[in-house]
C-alpha cells in the first residue's frame, strides 16, 4: 500500500486521466430542454396501488418535485408534466454549468428523484413508499421559439391522446365491467370521435368535462407577484411602529391550460425570448 | 383549445421535433464512468451537523445508495465512494441504454438521489433530513484497463490527501484548541511528512492506524457467495423432507482497501476484461 | 493468407467495427457554416511569390474554387472569402449528408483543395504550382439570422482591420523605404485613425479609395437572371424557323460590397429564411 | 458603410461569435481513423475512361495521393487504399490539431485532393483531367489494436470481394462476349468458389494469380533504411577528403500482402504500440 507521501506524488500521476473528460457544452442561442421519465412506472404505479386511469396523489407529487426542481434552478422559465414524465425548460441565453448538458440532466434528475422521496408523505400520507423509484433524462435543443412551443404542443398533444383512451378504457372495465383485454379490443382502431361518442352514448360523460389536470397536465412558470408583509420599525423619536412593506416577489404558479395555442403565450409573454 | 380530433393531427404536426435529439452513443469497447458529486455538500454537511472530519453515518449512507444503484444497474462492475462523491463503472461491452450517455448517467443520478432520501433514516435515525439533496454527474470514457485503474487511483489518491488533511486540521481545533483559521494556517505549505509528524509528536496519532474506510473509501464489487437454503421437497415415494439446496449467487460486497496497487486486481480478477 | 471464400466469411466478423462510427447529424434548424483556412500560408506564398500586400491572382484562384464548391453544393446559400481563408453557409434546412458535420465539411475541403489546383493555371498561367497546398475546416452552427449575420461581419471586420494594417505596412516598406522590422515598429500602438493619417500625410493615399476586393472582401451568392437562346424549331406546317427562348437560371454571381450593414441583405431577401 | 475605426470595435462586438465552436477532441488513448471515398466515382471513372475492372494509373494516383498526406501527416503510421478509398490511421497517442476531429478530417481530405489533381500527370499523361474530384471523409475511433486490425481487416476483405465479382463480371463481358445485364443476371446469388470455378473452367484464369495490388489493395507504411551520401569533409590537417556518411532515415513503402493475418504485423512491430 502506498505511503501518503508517495500518494500526492501518485495524485499527480494519476491525474492525466480528467483529460478523457470530454466537453458538452450546449450550443448558444438555443433552449435547453431536459425531459424526465419515469423508469418501470407501470410496475411502479401497480405496486403502489396508484387509482386508474388518473391518480392525483401521484400527479401532486410530480408537479411538487417539478417546483422543487424550478427552485433550486432558477433558469428554467417554464416546465410541463403530465403523467410520469416532466419536461424543464432552461432560458435560451442560460449560463448555469456553463451550459454542460451532462451537468444540467443530471442535476435536473438528482434534484428531481431526491425530491420525489421527499415529499411523498405529503400526498401518499401513511401509505409507505416501497423502493426508491428512478427517472432517466435527455437533453434537447431547440433554436427558435416556434420549435420550442412545438415541442411542447407534441408533449401536451401526447397528454391529450393518451388521457382519452385512458379515460374510456378505464370506465369500460370500471363502470361496463369489461376486462381489460376487452376494453382493449373494444378500442382497437376507434378515432377520437368514437372514444368520445362511447363515454357520452353509453356512460353519460362528456369528456370535456373531465379535469384540466388530466386533460391538459401541469404548466408551471414564475410568476411576480406582490407581497404585503407588516414590519415593526423604529421611528426616528425611538418609538416603534407597524409598518406594511410592499415587494415584489417571484413564485412558481401551476396551469393546468392549453399551452398549444397562443393565448397562454401572449398572456404570459415573457417566458419566450425574441428570436434573433 | 384544440378538440381531441385535431389533436391527433397536431401530435403528428409536431412530431418533427424528435429529430432535434442528438445520438451520443458512448464509443464502444470503453469503460463507462459515471461521476456523481454532492451539490454544496459544505453547506448540507454543515445543516445536518456531520461530525468532521468525517461523519460516519454520511459514509454509511453514501455506500447504503451506491449499492442501491449497483443493484438496480447489473452491469456495474465496480463503484468507489468516498467523502461526497461516487464513481460507477459500467463493463466495457455493456449494452445498457445501447450505451447512450445520457440515459445512463441520469439513471445513475436519480437511483442514487432517490436512494440517499429513502435510505436516510436508517442512518441518521431521527434526525431529521432538512431538505432533499442534490448531486451532479459526468459520464468519461477509458479505453484501457490501465487507464481505467490510473482513473481510480486517482479518485483514490485523492482520498488519502484529502482525508489526511482533514484529520489533521480537525484535531488541530478539536484536541490542540485553535480556531479554525489558526489551524488553516498552521498547515499551509506542509507536505504530507509534517502532517503525520504533527499528528504523532504532539497529538500521539499513528496516522496508519486511523479507520481504512477514511483512509481508503469504499469500493464496491459483485462477488459470488453460496448460498444454502432448506427446501422441504416431495420425494418419489410420496414422502415428504427437508432437503439442503446450495446455489451460486452474486451480492455486492464492501472493501475498504488499497486499489492503486496490484494486489486487488489480482485478488479479484473477474472485475476487469482483457484489452483487446 | 485467407481464402476467398473465407474472406466472405471474415468480413461479416469485422464488420462489428462499422459501430464505432458516432453519429455527428448537425442540429436541425440552424444555419451550417464551414469555413476553411489555407495551412502554412505565409510559405506557401512566399515561395509563389504573391505580390504584397494583395495578390490578385491567388484572390481569384480562391473565389474560383469557392464557386466551384457552391456550384457542386447548391444548398450552400453564400460564401465569404478573404486572404487564404473562406466560409460556406448551408441554409438551415438543408438535408445535404443528412446534415451530417463530417461529411459536409471534408466535401467542402476536398472539392476546394482540387479546385485550387485545378484552376491554378487559368490564375498564375506559366507559374507552376511548386507542390498540393492543403486548407482545414470547421463546422460551426448558427441558429439565428442575427447570430449568421453576425459571424459574416466578424469575418468581414477582420478583413477591413488586416487589410488597413497590411496596405500601410507594405507602403512603409515599398515606398517608404523601410525594413520589414522599422515598419513594424512604427505601427506599433497605431490605431485605425494613426494609420489613415500615415496613408494620406505621407503617402498621398486615401484608403477609402483602395481597390473593393481588397477591403471587402469577396461574398458569393445565388442569383437568378433571364438567359436568352435562340432555338431552331420546328412550326406546325413542317416549316423550320429561329426562335428566341427565354429561360430563369441561376447562377452564382461576387459582389465585393459591405456585407455587414443591412442594405445587401435588403437587397438579397432570398439568402435567409425567416427565424421560427 | 462601416468605416475602420468603427469596423474594429465592431469586430469585437461580433466577436461572441466564436463561442458556437464546438469542442470535437478525439477520446485519448484511440486510434484515430479517418477514411476518405470518391464523390460519385462511378461517373468519374467512366468519364476518365478507366479500364475495367482496374486501372492501373488510377491505382496509382491514389497510391501518390495517399503517400502526400501521410508526408504531411507524420503522425499517421498506416494508411490503406483501394479501390477509390483510403484509410488513414493516426497514432493512438497523437497530439496533431489537439486531436480535434475536424481539423484531422479536414486536412487530409484537403491534402489527398489537391495532391490528387497535382500528381495527375504522372500516372495520366496527356489524358486531361476534365473537372476537380472529390472525396468525403469520416472520423472513426479504435480503442484498441484488436478493433484497429479488424477495421484494416474488413476493408481488404472489401476489397477481395469485390475484386473477385469485378474480376468474373468483366472477363464474362470482355472475353465471354455478354452484356453487362447477361453478366449480372450470370453472378447473381453465386458465391466466392463458383465464381473461381466460372474463371478456372471457362476462360482457364486462376483468379490466386492475379495481382496483388488487386486482390490485396496499397498499405502504406513508414520504414527506416540507411541511405548512404559522400561528403567532402576537412581534415585536421586542413587536407580535404571525401566521407561516407550513413544516416537512418524514414520513407513511406508500399505494401500489397495480405494484412488481416498475424505475419504483416510481425514483421512489422512499431506500427502498432501496446494496449495499456
Amino acid at each position: 500500500s502506498l505511503s501518503i507521501s508517495s500518494s500526492v506524488m501518485a495524485k499527480s500521476k494519476f491525474e492525466y486521466v480528467r483529460n478523457f473528460e470530454t466537453d458538452d457544452t450546449c450550443l448558444r442561442n438555443c433552449y435547453i430542454v431536459v425531459r424526465l421519465d419515469g423508469r418501470n412506472f407501470h410496475k411502479f404505479a401497480e405496486q403502489h396501488k396508484f387509482t386508474k386511469p388518473n391518480d392525483n396523489r401521484a400527479l401532486g407529487l410530480l408537479t411538487r418535485s417539478a417546483r422543487s426542481v424550478m427552485e433550486e434552478l432558477e433558469d428554467i422559465v417554464i416546465s410541463y408534466g403530465q403523467s410520469d414524465e416532466c419536461s424543464f425548460v432552461f432560458k435560451r441565453t442560460t449560463n448555469w454549468f456553463k451550459r454542460r448538458a451532462s451537468k444540467l440532466m443530471t442535476h435536473v434528475a438528482s434534484q428531481f428523484s431526491s425530491s420525489y422521496v421527499f415529499y411523498w408523505k405529503e400526498f401518499f400520507g401513511e401509505q409507505p413508499l416501497l423502493y426508491p423509484p428512478s427517472f432517466d433524462g435527455r437533453v434537447v435543443l431547440y433554436p427558435s421559439n416556434r420549435n420550442l412551443r412545438d415541442y411542447l404542443s407534441w408533449r401536451q398533444a401526447d397528454c391529450h391522446i393518451n388521457n382519452l383512451y385512458n379515460t374510456v378504457f378505464w370506465t369500460l372495465v370500471q363502470k361496463g365491467g369489461l376486462t381489460t383485454a376487452q376494453a382493449e379490443e373494444r378500442l382497437k382502431g376507434t378515432l377520437a370521435a368514437d372514444k368520445n361518442e362511447i363515454l357520452f352514448s353509453e356512460f353519460d360523460i362528456n369528456y370535456n368535462n373531465e379535469s384540466l389536470l388530466h386533460r391538459k397536465g401541469t404548466t408551471l412558470i414564475w410568476e411576480k407577484h406582490e407581497e404585503t408583509v407588516t414590519k415593526r420599525m423604529k421611528l426616528p423619536n425611538e418609538e416603534e411602529k407597524d409598518v406594511n412593506v410592499t415587494r415584489s416577489r417571484k413564485r412558481v404558479q401551476a396551469y393546468h391550460c392549453d399551452i398549444i395555442g397562443d393565448q397562454f403565450w401572449e398572456e404570459h409573454p415573457s417566458i419566450l425570448e425574441d428570436d434573433s
